[in-house]
C-alpha cells in the first residue's frame, strides 16, 4: 500500500509520521538543531521506513514560510527569527533527499487541515484552528481549502479591546505590545501574574481575563470568516475551564446578532478542543503531501491549473 | 448575443441592470417599497428589456440572507429590520417570473465579487471589499470564490480597541455599542461630532480618529485574510484625505510584522478605492448570474458537485 509522509516542522521539535491517516501513523520526533542536521535526521528516519512506498511528503511548519508557487523561493521558511533557518529551502531539502513531490503550509494551517479531515472540524466546509500556547496562531479552512491570500494569516496579531484600568499589563508582543498575542499568549500570562500559567489555580481571575482576551478574538473572528466551528488547541487551552468561559463570554459579546444554529443551539458544538492532540500537525502534513501528488499527476497530464 | 440580469437589492434603492459587462451594461433603479411591488417593478423593467436574451439572473441583496443550497430558506431574506422583507424569498420570486436561473449573494458580497472581476481588484485571487457608510460591510474572496461559511461575514461588527480617554462616544451599534460599526459608521461620526459627515471639514480632526478606526480593523484583516488589496469604498469614503490617513496609520499598526511587497513597497496599491463606483454591486450581480447558468448547466449533466 502506498503511505504518505509528514512533517511537523517546530521551532523546539520536528515531528515526523508515516502512514495513511490516523489509524496507521508511525511517528518520531526529535529536538530542532540546524536546518543541516535536523532535515538530515528526518530523511534517514523516512529512508528507514518502507522507503519505496512512500509517495510524498507533506510539511507543516514554523514561519514566516513563502506559500506563493510562483515566487523564487517557494517553499522556504523566510524571515524566521531563528537566524540559522532564515531563507531556508526546506521544501527543497526533502524533495532533493527523498526524490518524492513535497507540499508546505504553515504549521497551524497543517493542524487546521488535519482537523479538517479526520478531527474535530472532520468534513465541514468552513472552520478555524486556534492555538494558544507561547504564541497564538490561526488556520482558517475556507471552502474547504487553507486560506493562504497575500501571505498567510498571522492571527495572533490582531487587535482587541485592552481595558487597561482593569489589565494594566501592556502586553508582551515585541511588534505591537498588546495585540491578541501580546495579552494572551502563555508568556503574557506568566509575566502579568508572576507564574507560569499551568501553576495558577483554575478558579484564579487570571482565567476570566484570558477567555474575555480570547472571545474578543473570536467574536471578531465569527464576524470575519464565520466559521462553521472554531476549535482551540496549545498549552494555555489544556485548562478545561477556559472553554465554558470563553463560551460564555462570546455569547454575551455577539449578543444575539448572529442568528445561526451553530451560534444560538449554545456554543457546545461550536467552541470546541481539537480531536486530534499532537499528532494533529503531522497528520495534515499527510493531507498536503496528498495534494502534493495529486498536483504531480496533474502537472504530468497537463492538467495544472 | 446572451445577456445576464442583475438586481442590487439595497434597503432604499433597487438598482437592476443587464448586458454581459461594464462596456455594455443598461441599468434603471428605483426605491425599495414592498416586495410585491417592488419585484414586479424589476420583472417589469427586464421582461421590456430584450427578455428572450436573458439567460439567468444574479442578486446582490441587503440582508441577512440565507446562502446555504441545503437550507430550506435558501435565497431568502431572513430576519432584516426591514419588517416587510422578513422570510422573503427573493431568489424565487425573480426565478418563477422570469423562468431563468438566479442566484444569490449579499449585496457587499456582490461588489467585492464585481470588482474583483472588472475593478480594483481585478485578477487577483484574494481581495477584501469593505463599505462605509450608513452600516459598515465586508466582502472577502479568498482563492477566487466569494467567503460564506456558516452564514456570511459581518465584518461592520468585529471589535476594535475604543480608547474611551480619546474618544467617550459609546458607539452607536444597538446590538454591540463600540464594535467598528458602532465606532465608524457615518451616523457614528454624526453622532459624535454633531453634524453631518460630509460637513465636517477636510482638516477635522474626526478625519484622523476615522482613519484609526479603519486602520485598526484593516490591521485585523491583514493578519486574518491576508487579502493582496483592500478595496474601501462607501459614503464616508468619499473624503480623500481618508485614504492616506489610513494608510499611514495602517503601516504604524502593522509596524514591520508583514513583509510582503504589497505592504512594504508602500500602501498606495494596497489600500485603494473601488473602481466601478456605483455599479460595483449590479455588475457582480451579473457575475452572480454567470455562476447560476454554470451551476444549471453542471446540474442538466449531471456535474454538480
Amino acid at each position: 500500500m502506498d503511505v504518505f509522509g509528514g512533517i511537523e516542522a517546530g521551532g523546539t521539535k520536528f515531528v515526523c509520521g508515516i502512514g495513511t491517516g490516523p489509524g496507521d501513523l508511525e511517528t518520531t520526533q526529535f529536538p530542532t538543531t540546524s536546518p543541516q542536521a535536523t532535515i538530515d535526521r528526518a530523511v534517514a528516519w523516512f529512508q528507514a521506513q518502507d522507503r519505496a512506498r512512500l509517495q510524498a511528503v507533506g510539511i507543516g511548519s514554523f514561519g514566516p514560510v513563502d506559500l506563493h508557487p510562483d515566487s523564487p523561493t517557494f517553499g522556504y521558511i523566510t524571515s524566521t527569527p531563528k537566524l540559522i533557518w532564515q531563507n531556508y529551502n526546506i521544501t527543497g531539502a526533502i524533495r532533493d533527499a527523498l526524490g518524492v513531490p513535497v507540499m508546505m503550509d504553515t504549521d497551524v494551517n497543517a493542524a487546521a487541515l488535519g482537523e479538517a479531515r479526520w478531527g474535530a472540524s472532520e468534513g465541514l466546509s468552513d472552520s478555524l484552528y486556534l492555538t494558544v500556547g507561547t504564541g497564538i496562531g490561526g488556520g482558517a479552512i475556507v471552502h474547504g481549502r487553507v486560506l493562504h491570500g497575500m501571505l498567510h494569516p498571522e492571527m495572533g496579531h490582531i487587535r482587541i479591546p485592552h481595558d487597561l484600568s482593569q489589565d494594566p499589563y501592556p502586553g508582551c508582543c515585541p511588534f505591537h505590545g498588546d495585540c491578541l498575542e501580546g495579552l494572551a499568549c502563555g508568556p503574557a500570562m506568566e509575566a502579568r501574574w508572576g507564574v507560569k500559567a499551568r501553576e495558577l489555580d483554575p478558579d484564579h481571575r487570571a482565567w476570566a481575563l484570558e477567555a474575555h482576551y480570547l472571545a474578543l478574538a473570536l467574536a471578531t473572528w465569527v464576524c470575519t470568516l464565520s466559521p462553521r466551528r472554531i476549535l482551540l488547541g496549545g498549552g494555555v487551552m489544556q485548562q478545561p475551564q477556559l472553554f465554558d468561559l470563553i463560551r460564555k463570554d462570546l455569547a454575551q459579546l455577539l449578543n444575539g446578532y448572529i442568528l445561526t444554529p451553530e451560534v444560538t443551539d449554545g456554543l457546545d458544538q461550536f467552541v470546541v478542543p481539537p480531536h486530534l492532540g499532537w499528532r494533529a500537525g503531522v497528520l495534515g502534513a499527510l493531507v498536503l503531501a496528498e495534494q502534493a501528488c495529486a498536483s504531480e499527476v496533474a502537472v504530468l497530464s497537463g492538467k495544472n491549473s
